[in-house]
């Protein structure tokens, strides 16, 4: 590990840490943290691991297996596709081209906002905490939070996900009584939650054994909605390069532009990476090398 | 005219009323009525041409006369394109597609609502006014007012025009200190302002002079702005009809979702006309076919 | 078997077979064939599996391994991308609209027909031939012929896949000795291969297996194509419809306009389905379905 | 005029001759020449008038006129739209997007492929000779020929006007039995057609006339179809960027990638201008800053 690790961390100075949210664009450049969990326990970290960082896109997987288990697959998929778009994750191009002008699918921008909207709770606070409750209970620490000045930073400066959000509301994909900022806030929040490589890694072993987690041999998740989100991971995890990524590397793993990554070997491994500095697609450049090295050496390929 | 008049009401049977925004959807359908003014002051009015209508895009001409006068031609093309684009009114594929996202004309919506940023005044009541009262100085009338239920209707709903406007917000055509909400009461309010036929004819008499007023000999437009609003109105003014309608009507015109119409015979008349079954690009049918069988008959085509 | 294929059937009344290839229009609607072949040498077969159809889309997953094996991954990609579009299977919006215009990933039309222009060969019956007997060497037959009428009728008719090819001429993907209509013909040929239900599972067990025939004990093909092939077929196999069949049958496979599918449950069956009426997609209607139903009731996600 | 062209010389060295046909770049990129052409037949000349160049786009002009005056209006606007486009002038997207897949105009590429399917005439050569012939009736010079060189030149090349032609042919916008092939040879050679500032002004004096030769008072073409291609060149004429030429210049006008611009200035001149350099849109630099200039100058602008 500490040899990947070190032979990929060069790759950051390639990219840059996100300029569009201000609060991210102070991230380190160049640092770089892995957590493998194994199914028995034990763990491998190396390099950054424990510094805590913002789940941005990541939190999307939580906020879909969360809405399928509030309102069921019928009323989840009225609202967003199952396709990959092949455009930016910003884009709204097929909001307007293809009918009926539902988001592709709900690991765009668009369709997670969306998602989102369907998140049960009586005001932005009350679900805001319904998430982050389910993030906690998912990591198994209850001192995760979100962070306020990362939430604020991309509220005052969304403009692009604002329009996206009104123009779902024009489509009719946001419910008449939905309002737009409300929404905004809750996944600004969302995106604002802060965890580490470890609490990623839990996570992803969750996912790794379908809903069971083979610490407690407990239950968490519904193995149906737990397959569903790991579909959309391997299809759309990661932007436009999620094709790419499939075929170097083969995996589920959803990343997210403060530079974290999170990976499921199946039956085997949760996976948790950060490296701020993102590829020109959105993804940490040195953690999607760190993952292809491991993936290669080890033959995770599911395919 | 009454012949013509006649012979055009039933095609209003085809079209109707614009329905997105619900104060326009209760519009009497059948209503047509044209006012003629002629370069002597003579006027030829028919059917319905007292009826109070709001100018809904027929207020762009004017916006951008306005934000010429006030700003320059260089800082409002900066903002804007002098481009048809054969897209729908409210689309927002090239601001997408298209570097460096600017609005490719000043007469589709996202145009028109970066116009509108460039009104000067200290808040949306006296930028309302301003341009309340440079309609009033055009149509010569002081009792010309906006309707506030149709402009309040219209804020209601235009998640649409919230989506342009946001776009345009990320983009960086409207400036940092542009509060969205408030540009876009500007804008409704000035799409709400309230006219008849006569008024229409009154300013339009004033384009088909280059700005001057030939029933007082003043100058109250500058020429050259007057002949960029009417460039316009040509290549652009009828939405994306405009090419056809220049094709078959061939002279400068613009329409509003409420079914009015502006036209201009240059050095001849101002022609106002009110219709409000829209056909489905969104101008007064009837009254598209009424110009069209006039400038037939009396070989307006500036071609 | 014999109950989910009657219980599949009746789908067939939903959809059409492809109308654009006048000789496939003429295809039974009805019909509906599948056999399972288990690593084990053991055959499942139900309804209409010896009939034959030609593979069309089927065979883009062989002339893509044949690439590989005659060029290396290097000269492939540079020809065509990795990333599912969304887009209809012949569009050529990604084309105009995304730099540097090369065909998104090899299972579309444009990314198919850059393929084939790689596959070795004199001319256009050698590369044909070269295809035919990869293709007898995997299913086992050497009696697999095409159907000269089918790939004639398309070749007559095919105007949007000759739009697709000059327009890959232009934009430099296809080299500059590239005859378009040459490689046309080699395209149409090898879509009009001829195989019935047993000659697909027969290959899809090969996938099935990393490339190594089970019933030989033979490596036939090298392990990372066919990992590249899945991973394709699993996010780009089944047209714009991938994404949605990943959610709810989540095995690798491939459709054609014939209404031939070929899908591999990894290390278990390869699997062969006729059927040819198809959804507006194009693929099997009756054949997804059937496909769907056998996934859910045997677990094959492989997520 | 000698100041003018001066003036505008320089301007040249900002574009560069079309490179996409091989045979064009070969061309004098600081040519420039111009000639006005008055309704009484006085002529003013200047620099390089008398050079010898390839029509380009400029025919699409005249065989407009002429597949008005062989099949009127109603079946030419049956496969060409009257709509600009913003769009490039080669552009395939609105083809694929917008139903029913006709040409936006007949003055983009994909529109003047199908205005010339309408030619009549029993193969390739007699097409081309009658659109030969009437633009030497309308020139006045039975010499003028076409450059076979270049036709050629272009025929060997032009792939994406391939890929357009054959789309057409897809969305039945070509009849059945066009031959693509064909179609574009009659294509190349009315592009190729060589003509200088002098013949391009004599046409365009007649445009200006509505169809009347003012020097021999005869009426060559019908005045209506006269209206439709000014409004055309107006609207549409200068590629992408035909409205802010309508902005600035405000006159019809037609552009070629040769450096050729015809335009017209209504009742009063024709007037041919050649300057090889093109901008990024496809038209003389050079050309477009002298109509500007002398239009500004003379108070040219129709509106």
């Amino acid at each position: 590990m500490p040899r990947w690790l070190e032979d990929c961390r060069p790759f950051a100075h390639n990219g840059s840490p996100a300029a569009y949210i201000p609060e991210l664009a102070k991230a380190p450049k160049e640092a770089l943290g892995v957590t493998l969990l194994a199914t028995d326990g034990s763990t491998i970290s190396g390099g950054d691991s424990s510094q805590m960082f913002t789940m941005q896109s990541i939190s999307k997987v939580f906020t879909l297996l969360l809405a399928l288990m509030s309102n069921g697959e019928e009323a989840v998929f009225a609202k967003v596709g199952m396709e990959p778009t092949g455009d930016d994750f910003n884009s709204m191009l097929k909001l307007e081209l293809v009918e009926p002008g539902i988001p592709f699918n709900p690991l765009i921008n668009a369709g997670a906002i969306a998602v989102t909207s369907l998140i049960p709770g009586i005001d932005v606070m009350d679900k805001t905490l319904r998430i982050l409750e389910f993030i906690r209970y998912l990591a198994g620490d209850e001192n995760i939070g979100y962070n306020i000045a990362v939430s604020s930073s991309e509220a005052a400066t969304a403009y692009r996900n604002r329009s996206l959000a009104y123009f779902l509301k024009d489509n009719d994909v946001l419910d008449a009584q939905t309002d737009v900022e409300e929404l905004l806030s809750v996944y600004f929040n969302h995106c604002a939650i802060e965890v580490n490589c470890h609490h990623l890694a839990r996570m992803a072993l969750i996912l790794a054994h379908g809903g069971l987690d083979p610490l407690t041999n407990r239950q968490l998740l519904p193995r149906r909605y737990v397959q569903i989100a790991k579909t959309f991971m391997l299809t759309c995890g990661m932007y436009n390069a999620s094709g790419e990524f499939a075929i170097k590397v083969g995996i589920p793993a959803k990343s997210g532009v403060a530079g974290g990554i999170m990976a499921v070997v199946p039956g085997q491994y949760g996976i948790g990476i950060i490296g701020p500095a993102l590829d020109r697609r959105g993804n940490s450049i040195a953690g999607v090398r760190l993952l292809e090295a491991m993936s290669v050496e080890c033959d995770w390929s599911i395919f």
